[in-house]
């Protein structure tokens, strides 16, 4: 057996140590969900005073994992990497060459972390998210079931949370995806809603809520936070940390992940098993036919965009 | 300063100290539930054993609860009064001599805590669950709705747990209940049984296990437990310390509890929401037609012998 | 008994809803450690849009926290208030005059909260803290018991991590108090320190490190955090949730608090117990003649400032 | 896809499903400490009994957790081994006969077990716990730093538990080592006991409390809990399943446990520092003479027991 020169524990690099990276890490401490820790960031600065802050969280709270600052070569050799780097808009930037840049920073990032681990698993978090999940997946040279983004399920869990205040019940106790394309064009799946298995109409009165209003609201909450508080960390932290348990102590959670979808040829999110080899399985849901076709029009706009930046 | 009679911290008693009470106690230690526990039995010995040796595990474990033997009247001035209490088989005892005889002890048990705090949530946990979760509620002298049993609970859990190997899912990934009178005429709802809300058999094929045999094997795990070990304490533990979560934390889950059913006149599982006020809301599960009236037969047969019992 | 008309649930009010406000939150909700949280700021878009960012990590958490907005006085009447309000250099703005603008900003808030409930426990995280938590003792109208401050906790476990990462031990293995009025003046009781009971120079060779330089890394270790990121919130959010949770479990931890020194008339930090009630009791800790003249000194100039701001 | 010869997910095998191994399992379990918890017992019902009410647990906490039964070849191959295999007293049997025949039950365990995997833990709970893990060490052929035993852990803890009891303090705040032989001629280190580094007798009355007779109390304690219930099971599980923590998150507690002393041939408890690796280092604790020569006189006791067997 080679022997393990490396520590044999779980490693877990963030490459990206801003708001979203640092939440991240902060949950993953509380949780004790690793080991050791790395963050990677070419804002050295940055990078060195996060790990002096989160450093302090992991000494106080004595679950023993290490926090440090990392290579990029190093960080493809974790058991996950977790990106989250990505610039904010510069002055008088076009979207279009907002959405340039970044995949551009993230094209170098992937490529100086590469080769690889071979049972590395890669999560992109930054977005937009699909988008970059499928220029991942291509230059990475892991299996697709190892490359995968966030995706929607943060907007999954702020609707089950807005609907679970609507019914007074806990927000894990509702069962409810949103599909599709992150963003402006993600679709929720209403038709199999559930309070714990039973339909939702049965249990909360169709009187008390909209539909559209909720869908709406769920998909305006990032925006709203980021005007409010010039950030969007603590939500997509939490879920972050959640997606790296699910993985590193193979849970077989039910999740809806941006993944590869050889139909369309490009990445985006429906539910999926996770564990530790990545998406052990993906999930068929029974979808509304209108539901069905509002993914795929997502879909083929995304795969439009990839192809005009690939040539 | 005004001496608090009433402590501001949380408060667990334990009525009975046996196997399923020690049990209960160290996961609730383990998981740092409440800051107090209070541990009731007649047989002091075992008592005061179980006070040490739950004592080290908070010794160890830096929670902050302690742990100590207490009277019945101070069980009753506690938050949740969890009652595990109940006698073995006699030597030579009948089954209905053996009831009697539990029932007498659950009764003496009530009598000894009464008048209850106000606001106490009493959850029994001894068997037969709901004929004695029916007794003790009339004897409590407190609301309906913060009186209830453990019920099916375990049984739905351990059905998830079978169903989720069969799946490749995690436990809590699947949504599912056993209902009606936890014992042999429980009732499996497989009509609503989904993976994260969408219908078991369109994830499942029905090629790959059989829902008879399934719920046969859920219904005699307790007892092939028993025979192996003598004792069925930790799964029925981690239940309970998970109710006594529930409504310390008024967390609003969705659970299949043994309450009073007013149409039938006793006490049996269907699905509740969970919090500090104990159940909170009663929730419509819509049945076939088979299973609502095996759950009624079963209901039927319940009252019938509590009606012999109270004359 | 009076009827707690309120729910009876823990209920944590956080005053100042910024960087640190925000970093508190979201580790008491990873933690579970209340069941309401209640967020209190003056600007009350960042107000609501923390609100919506931690709920969602209290929806993903599944531990049943709710977080809202509330106003002053309903902070007052939760089980603990931490105060982390207070503004940041304005432009041009001297030492002085920035000390005296956040001191008027927490004695408005405080006014605001009073009168509070007899049993809160009022815990100032904001800078100068041992200035500040003076302050709010004489004002909030509680005892001296339940009114302190986080002092030179976060302190000391920095300069217990430094030095174990040293040693190569856990942390928490390490004993050891930074102590006296937080900030340049503050005192390292190396006479004290210890791994695990043993006096550290038994197991560290003192070639290893100098205590000088290691105080000093402490010393400019939040300097440093800020500079490089702009803000200082995770250490310090982990070491006030902590502080919570031995609050509200009523967990009789040993910490450097800054509470109120009758000798010197003012509030810095020495070693006390922390419970339900707050401060348990004050520990005697044996000092260096050195160090104790230190403490006196630094005390003194506190004790000098405090009384040019009330006249 | 290449089958993972190693397992990328931590894996625990605990050897022996009685009581004290059921009760390790559950508080890994609860704990969420590692992937995969595998058992092994030649009672073959017993140990299925196990497996399902402890996967019971598993389903229940959502920790993702897999429960199994398994060959004493596969617990060879874990992460951990916890050995808490032994037979009790039979009817008329002496003392050294009883000796005797644990003995011989630990070594065709660890036989079959051999060749371990070249970085697994062995950790043995048996008792005579000293002697038992001196055997186990010869026997594996592993590193001596990989085999030890539960030694004074225990006994440690619940001594500080007392003690925290009578300060009024939480137990984790006091330093004390109990040392040497686990039993009857266990050492402890009171000139090295401290409250967060403050030597105790600074902080605690010497009225207060008999250090003899709190010696004794803690000596006898295990004995009291087995005569009032018929098992010990419940401390020595936390402790058990917290020593498993510090190895796989290589969290470098401080502890007292069992290991090789190549001064006297033979293991018994001094403190280490423990991690990934097993025993990261040794802590040369200073004892009083008398202290020193307790330590020395059963280190030969036991150093002839093991003579006398071998032979």
């Amino acid at each position: 057996m080679p022997p393990p020169s490396t520590n044999p524990t779980a490693r877990i690099a963030i490459v990206g140590a801003g708001q979203v990276g640092g939440a991240v890490a902060y949950a993953l401490i509380l949780g004790s969900v690793a080991c050791e820790l790395l963050l990677i960031d070419v804002k050295v600065d940055l990078r060195d005073g996060q790990v002096r802050d989160l450093s302090d969280v992991a000494y106080a709270t004595g679950g023993g994992m290490r926090v440090r600052a990392a290579t990029h070569h190093e960080a493809g050799q974790c058991d996950i990497v977790v990106i989250t780097a990505g610039s904010k808009y510069g002055f008088g930037e076009t979207s279009i060459q907002h959405m340039q840049r970044n995949i551009s920073v993230i094209r170098n990032v992937v490529k100086a972390m590469t080769p690889f681990r071979s049972d590395a698993i890669v999560l992109v978090v930054s977005n937009p998210v699909d988008l970059l999940t499928s220029i991942v997946q291509e230059l990475a040279g892991l299996p697709k079931s190892q490359v995968f983004g966030s995706g929607t399920f943060l907007d999954s869990v702020r609707l089950r949370g807005l609907l679970a205040d609507k019914a007074g019940v806990a927000a894990n106790s509702i069962q409810l995806f949103v599909l599709g394309v992150h963003g402006d064009c993600q679709v929720v799946a209403w038709s199999s809603a559930t309070i714990h298995g039973i339909p939702l109409d049965k249990v909360l009165s169709p009187d008390g809520f909209s539909h559209d209003e909720l869908a709406q609201e769920c998909k305006e909450r990032a925006e709203n936070i980021f005007h409010a508080k010039g950030a969007t960390q603590f939500g997509v932290g939490s879920v972050v940390a959640s997606i790296c348990a699910s993985i590193l102590f193979d849970k077989r959670d039910v999740r809806p992940i941006s993944h590869f979808q050889p139909e369309f040829g490009c990445c985006f999110s429906l539910p999926v098993i996770l564990g530790r080899k990545g998406i052990i399985k993906t999930i068929k849901i029974p979808l509304g036919s209108e539901e069905n076709a509002a993914i795929a029009r997502s879909a083929e706009r995304l795969k439009s965009t990839l192809e005009r930046i690939d040539t």
